[in-house]
C-alpha cells in the first residue's frame, strides 16, 4: 500500500518485474473484495490520523507508555462513534492501531464470555454495558502458579445459602490471578473462573462475573488486591498492556452473576445441568484458534514484507555492474526468506479454510450434531500450535535475515517478535497442545479400517495403500504434481502414527507409554498438522482463482512450502521409506527452480499484503525502499541525542579520564 | 553458587539425587581451580555490591539506563585500582557486572587493534594512555551500507603530501559508521576503517586512530558529527550501550596515526609492506572466536540453568502424591531442555580446546609456520557460527520451557536473549562464515588422497573407508560406544561435502555452481562444525576427568548431544545412508535412557556452572527455588504501581465510562 508522498520509488523496477495481477492477489488475501475495502479504507484511516503515530513507542518508559494507550483507545473509540462504524470496521481499526490494549480483551474476550456462557438474561443485563463500554471488562483465568491445567486453577467460589451469594475467596499465593491483560490498572469488572465449592462439595471450575473496581472512583471494591505484573519482553510490545495479578480476600457477589448457561446453582444451593449442550463451548474455541491463524499468517507476512523489501534494498559483496548484489539475489537468503513467504499464504489460506470450518462446526452444534467435535478440536488445536510456532520463529529469521539493522527497533521486528511471541503459550501452550492432537491421533489409528475418518483424517481410510505406497516421483518436475507431494505426506503422517501406536502398544500401562513416548508424539502431530496445511492449499489451488498469473505465482509457493518442509523433516519421509534420497535431491533441486520462479515476483508477493507503513512500523521495510536516509533520520531522534555530552558524562566520565594526568596533553 | 540468607531451600531434595562431585565439576566447568577461584571471588564481589545491583534495569528509559551504564562502569573502574585487581580480575570483574558498557570496546577491541595493527612506537605512545583511561577508544568499522564486506567500506582517508596528513572523509551516507559501540556518547578516539588513497590510487582499507572528542569539553571536534543511533531489540540489554553513527568531513589527522606495523605510508607518500607477516592478524582473529565461543556457553548455560531451576520448581498436571508432576519429569521438557544442557558442556568444553588451538596457532606464526592458517580459520569461523546460532535459539527455547513467566523481564530470559542474539551477526554474519568454511571443504575434498589432512579435517584421509561404510550399531546401547557415533558423524560430514563437490563439478562456472548450490553448501559445513564438537567432546572424555561420577554425567550428557543432534538432522545420515532407520531409531530409544541418567543430575549440574542469582538475574532461576512469592514481590515494584489510579485514566478511560449513563447504576 502505498505511503508514498511524491517521493522516489526506490523499489520501482522490482515491481515492473511482477508477473501477475497485483490487485487481484491483494483481494484474494484479503479474502474477499468486500474485505479487502475495508480493511484498506481501515488502514489508511488509522496511518493518516496523527493521534495513532506510533514511531515513538519503544522510547517511552512503562507509564507514559501505557498513558500513551490510554489515549488511543480512547480516540480510537471516539473515531468509532463519530464515524458510525460497524462492527467489522471497528475491529479492523482497532487491529490497524496495532498497539495492544485493555480494549483487546473486552471485546475479544469479556463480551465473548457472557455471550458464551451467560443465560439470555445475563447477556440483557451485561451486555448492553459492555457494548457502550460504561463498564470494561478482563478474563480472569490463568493464575500464578496454574496456567495450562485450567482444572487445577485454586480461586475458590464457595456458595453461602444464608445470604445467597458466593464468596470469592485466594486460599494461597499461587492462587492470585496473573496474566489477565486489562486486569492491572483498567478493568471495572472481570470473568472470573473458579472452584465451585456447594457445602464442602466441589463443582470443577466455573465463570463469575465480579466487579473489581469502584465505578466512582476506580479504586479498587474492598477485599481486592490489584496491580501490574511488571514489565515484558521487549520495548513497547505487550508493555502497552496492563496484564495483571488480583487477589481476593472472601468478596461477596450475588448468585446471579455466575455464568449460567450451561451449569446453574438455585436458590437452595442445588447445582443443576442445563439442556445446553456444553458442547457449545467449542464454537467458540474454533472460533478463537481460526482467529489465531489468522493472527499468525498476519504477524509472518509483516516479517515477510519487512525482509523481502529490505532483501531487494541491501546490497553486499560481490560487484555486478559497479553495485554490489542485492542480497535477496543470494540463493542462501532465498532458500531461508522463501519458504517464510510461502508459510504466510499458507497459513492466510489455511486461516480462510478455519472459518468455513467454524460456520460449518455451528451450524452442526445447532443441528445437535456433536459428530465432527473431537476431529475439529485436533485439528484446530493442531493449526493454532503449528501456526504460531512457525510465526515466532520465523519473525526472528526475518530479523536475521536483514542483518544487523534488523536489531534496531527501528526495523519493526524486535517489537513485532516480542509482541507475537506469547501466542506460543496463549489458549494453549503449543506442545501441550500438540500432545491432544497425538491423542486424537491414536484413538484414529486404532480405528484403521472401520472406514469412519473423514474430515482431515480422510487420509487414513487409505491406509493400506499408503503404509506400503512408494513414490513414483523420477524427475524433479514430478514433485509439481500435487498428488505426489499430497501422497508423501500423507504416508509420512499415517506411518509416523502408526508407529507410535505400535511401541505404544508395548507399553502394559499405556498413560505410562504416552508419556515417555511424548517426544515422538508431537512429531507424528506435526506430521498431520503439516499434511493439513498442504492439503487446504494443494486443494484452495483447484478451486476458482481470478487474475491473471495469480495462480502460477500460488502454485509456485505451494511447492516451496510443501518441499522447503520436506527438506526440513526429512529425516521423517526417510525413515518411513515414503520417499528415497534420490527423490529428496530431485525435491531439493526443484525447490531452487521454484525460488527462482518467485524472486522476479518477491517485492510484489509481499505488497499484495497491502500494508501501510505505519502498520509496518518499519524503516527497512518502507514501501518505497529509501532505507538509509530514513535509518539515519530516525537514529537522531533517540533522547540520547538530547544533549551532545550525556547526562552522567561529568559525574562519571570526566573524573576517570581525568584520573592521575602524568602524560603531555594529546 | 548461594546466595542464600538463610532462607530455605527449596529444591534441596533435588540437589540430594546428584551422583557426581559438584566441586569437581565446577572446576572443569571453570576450567582449572585457579580459574575457577578467580571467578567466584570476582562474582561474589559484585554481587554483594549495591552499586551493581541491576534489577531495575528493565524499567529505566534511555537516558537512566544509560547514566546508569556509567555509574557502574566507573564504579568498577574504582574498584579494580583500589583492589589492585590483575588484567584477568578485572576482566572477570567487568563479565560479572553483566552490563553492556563503552569500556567493553575499550578494553575488547581500541585496545587490542592498537596492540595488533600498531607498531611499537604507536604502542608506546597509545597504550599507557588507554591502560590508564585517560583517552577511551571505540572500534569504528562498520557502516551503514556495510557490514560484512570490508572490502566494500566507502569512508576515506587521503593521504595529503603537503601536510604529511590523512584527510579522513565520509563520502556517501552509507558511508556513515554505524554500531560501534562506545562510539554514540562516550568515545574520545577511535580505530577508524577507511580506504587509503594516495595519489588518487587505493590502497585497500586500513585502521587509523582518530581523535573524536575534545579531552576538555567532550564536545566533537571540528568536522566530526556523532551520535547514538537509537533503541535496540529489548529491556535494558544493549541499550546500555551507545552504538554510534559517525561521520567526517574531510577531518585530518597526522600520517602517525594510520595503524602502520604490517603496511605503511612514508612521509613521501610511498607505500611500504614491513617484514611482520600479514597472517598474525589471524592470531587475534583466532583469540577474539574462541571468546565468543566461550560466551556461548557462558549465555546458553545461563539460559539453561534458568529454566532447568524453574522446570524442577513449576509443577502442572497429573496429581502424584497429591501434588501435581514437576515440569522437568515430562519426556517432552526433557527432550526439549537436556540437548540444549548437553549443548552448553559441549561448547564450554570445544571453548577449552579452542584456547589451546589459541596458543598452538600463536606459537607456529611466531616460527614463521602458517601451514594451519586455513585450517583454523575454517575451524574458528565454522564454530563462532554454529555455537552463536544454536546458543541464540536455544535461549529463547529456554524461555518458552518456563511457560509464560518466561515472557516476564523477571525471568531474566527476555533481556538474555535481546543482549545475546548480536553475536550470530558480529564479527561475521553467520550464513556468510559457514559458506567461508564450505570453500574451505571444497577445497579439502578436491585433495582427498593426497594424504594431507590433519587437525579438524584428519577424517578425510579416511575417506576411502567413510565413503562405503555402514554402521555396525546393532542395539541402542552401541550408540553408547565412541567409535559408532564418530563414524556416524565422520561419514556424514565426508559424503555431504563430497555430494556438494560432484555437483558443483557439474557447473562450468565453479562461482556460479557455488552461488547455486550455497544452500547445500551451509548444509555441508554444519556437518563438519557439529563432528568438531562431537569430536572433542569425545576426546575430552578420553582425557583426565577427577570427581566421582563426574566423567559418568559427562559421558551421557556427550551421548545426548550428539544423539539428539543425529535425529534433529536425520535426513542428512540417512540421506547420504550412513546410519539405517532401525539404527535411527535405536539411537532415540538410547536417547530416552540418558535423559532418565540426567535427570536426578539435573539440578547439580546447572549448579555446576556456579552463577549467583545476580549474574542470573532471574527470579525463576533462583539458586533456591523460591519463585513464586518474589514474582509476586517483583511485580510490584512497577512504576505503573507507582499510583492505583493510573495516569491517564481521568483523561482518557473516566469519560468513556462516563458517556450516555442510559442504564441505573450497577
Amino acid at each position: 500500500m502505498e505511503d508514498l508522498e511524491g517521493g522516489v520509488d526506490y523499489l520501482a523496477d522490482e515491481r515492473k518485474t511482477a508477473q501477475f495481477d497485483l490487485q487481484a492477489m491483494k483481494i484474494l488475501w484479503a479474502g474477499s473484495l468486500h474485505r479487502f475495502q475495508v480493511a484498506d479504507r481501515m488502514a489508511r484511516l488509522v496511518a493518516s490520523d496523527p493521534e495513532f503515530q506510533k514511531d515513538n513507542r519503544v522510547r517511552l518508559e512503562r507509564k507514559e507508555l501505557f498513558k500513551n494507550t490510554l489515549r488511543k483507545a480512547a480516540h480510537a473509540w471516539k473515531r468509532i462513534i463519530e464515524l458510525r462504524l460497524t462492527e467489522e470496521e471497528a475491529s479492523e481499526l482497532r487491529l490497524f492501531v496495532d498497539q495492544p490494549a485493555f480494549t483487546d480483551l473486552h471485546w475479544g474476550m469479556f463480551i465473548p464470555a457472557i455471550k458464551g456462557q451467560g443465560t439470555e438474561e445475563q447477556q440483557r443485563k451485561w451486555l448492553p454495558l459492555a457494548y457502550r463500554m460504561q463498564i470494561i471488562g478482563c478474563y480472569a483465568q490463568t493464575e500464578l502458579g496454574h496456567g495450562s491445567n485450567v482444572q487445577g486453577l485454586e480461586t475458590t467460589a464457595t456458595f453461602d445459602p444464608d445470604t445467597d451469594e458466593f464468596i470469592i475467596n485466594s486460599p494461597t499465593l499461587t492462587s492470585s490471578k496473573w496474566w489477565p491483560g486489562g486486569l492491572g490498572k483498567i478493568s471495572t469488572h472481570g470473568v472470573v473462573y473458579a472452584r465451585l465449592i456447594i457445602e464442602g462439595t466441589e463443582h470443577g471450575v466455573h465463570g463469575f462475573i465480579v466487579q473489581l473496581r469502584s465505578l466512582e472512583d476506580h479504586l479498587p471494591l474492598p477485599g481486592i488486591t490489584v496491580g501490574d505484573i511488571g514489565m515484558k519482553f521487549g520495548n513497547g510490545a505487550y508493555n502497552t498492556m496492563d496484564n495483571g495479578v488480583l487477589r481476593f480476600d472472601n468478596v461477596r457477589i450475588p448468585r446471579d452473576q455466575m455464568l449460567m448457561r450451561v451449569f446453574q446453582v438455585t436458590r437452595e444451593g442445588k447445582v443443576v445441568q442445563s439442556d445446553v449442550p456444553r458442547q457449545l463451548i467449542y464454537g467458540t474455541m474454533v472460533y478463537v484458534r481460526q482467529t489465531i491463524v489468522y493472527d499468525a499468517s498476519r504477524a509472518l507476512s509483516k516479517a515477510v514484507c519487512i525482509a523481502t523489501r529490505y532483501s531487494a534494498v541491501r546490497r553486499q559483496f560481490g560487484a555486478k555492474n559497479g553495485r554490489e548484489i542485492q542480497v535477496i539475489d543470494y540463493k542462501t537468503q532465498q532458500s531461508r526468506l522463501f519458504p517464510l513467504l510461502a508459510s504466510a499464504y499458507a497459513f492466510r489460506i489455511v486461516g480462510d479454510w478455519l472459518k468455513w470450518l467454524y460456520m460449518d462446526v455451528t451450524k452442526r452444534l445447532q443441528a445437535n450434531d456433536f459428530s465432527t467435535l473431537p476431529e475439529v478440536h485436533a485439528c484446530t488445536a493442531g493449526l493454532k500450535s503449528l501456526t504460531t510456532s512457525v510465526t515466532a520463529d520465523a519473525i526472528e529469521e526475518c530479523r536475521k535475515l536483514c542483518g544487523g539493522h534488523g536489531y534496531l527497533c527501528s526495523s519493526g521486528l524486535p517489537e513485532l517478535f516480542a509482541v507475537y511471541v506469547p501466542a506460543c503459550t496463549y489458549e494453549g501452550d503449543n506442545i501441550v497442545l500438540l500432545l491432544q492432537v497425538a491423542r486424537f491421533l491414536m484413538k484414529t489409528v486404532a480405528q484403521l479400517g472401520s472406514g469412519k475418518h473423514f474430515g482431515t483424517t480422510v487420509y487414513m481410510g487409505n491406509a493400506e495403500y499408503l503404509m506400503q505406497s512408494r513414490s513414483s516421483v523420477q524427475k524433479a518436475e514430478d514433485w509439481l504434481k500435487p498428488e505426489n507431494v499430497l501422497e508423501a505426506f500423507e504416508a509420512r503422517s499415517l506411518r509416523m502414527s502408526v508407529s507410535c501406536a505400535k511401541k505404544l502398544s508395548e507399553f502394559s500401562n499405556p498413560e505410562e507409554g504416552f508419556q515417555e513416548l511424548s517426544a515422538d508424539l508431537v512429531g507424528a502431530a506435526t506430521a498431520h498438522c503439516q499434511l493439513i496445511v498442504v492439503a487446504k492449499f494443494i486443494e484452495r489451488l483447484q478451486q476458482n482463482i481470478s487474475g491473471e498469473g495469480v495462480k502460477d505465482q500460488l502454485q509456485a509457493l505451494c511447492g516451496i512450502y510443501a518441499l522447503s518442509l520436506m527438506g526440513k523433516h526429512l529425516g521423517d519421509f526417510l525413515s518411513t521409506g515414503c520417499i528415497t534420497p534420490k527423490q529428496a535431491s530431485l525435491a531439493n533441486d526443484l525447490l531452487r527452480t521454484l525460488f527462482s520462479k518467485v524472486r522476479p515476483n518477491a517485492i510484489a508477493l509481499v505488497d499484495a499484503f497491502n500494508y501501510t507503513d505505519h502498520f509496518l512500523g518499519s524503516v527497512l521495510g518502507r514501501y518505497d525502499g529509501n532505507v538509509y536516509p530514513k535509518l539515519y533520520e530516525e537514529a537522531w531522534k533517540d533522547p540520547l541525542n538530547d544533549s551532545i555530552v550525556p547526562d552522567g558524562f561529568h559525574e562519571y566520565v570526566r573524573p576517570m579520564l581525568k584520573r592521575q594526568v602524568r602524560t603531555s596533553r594529546l
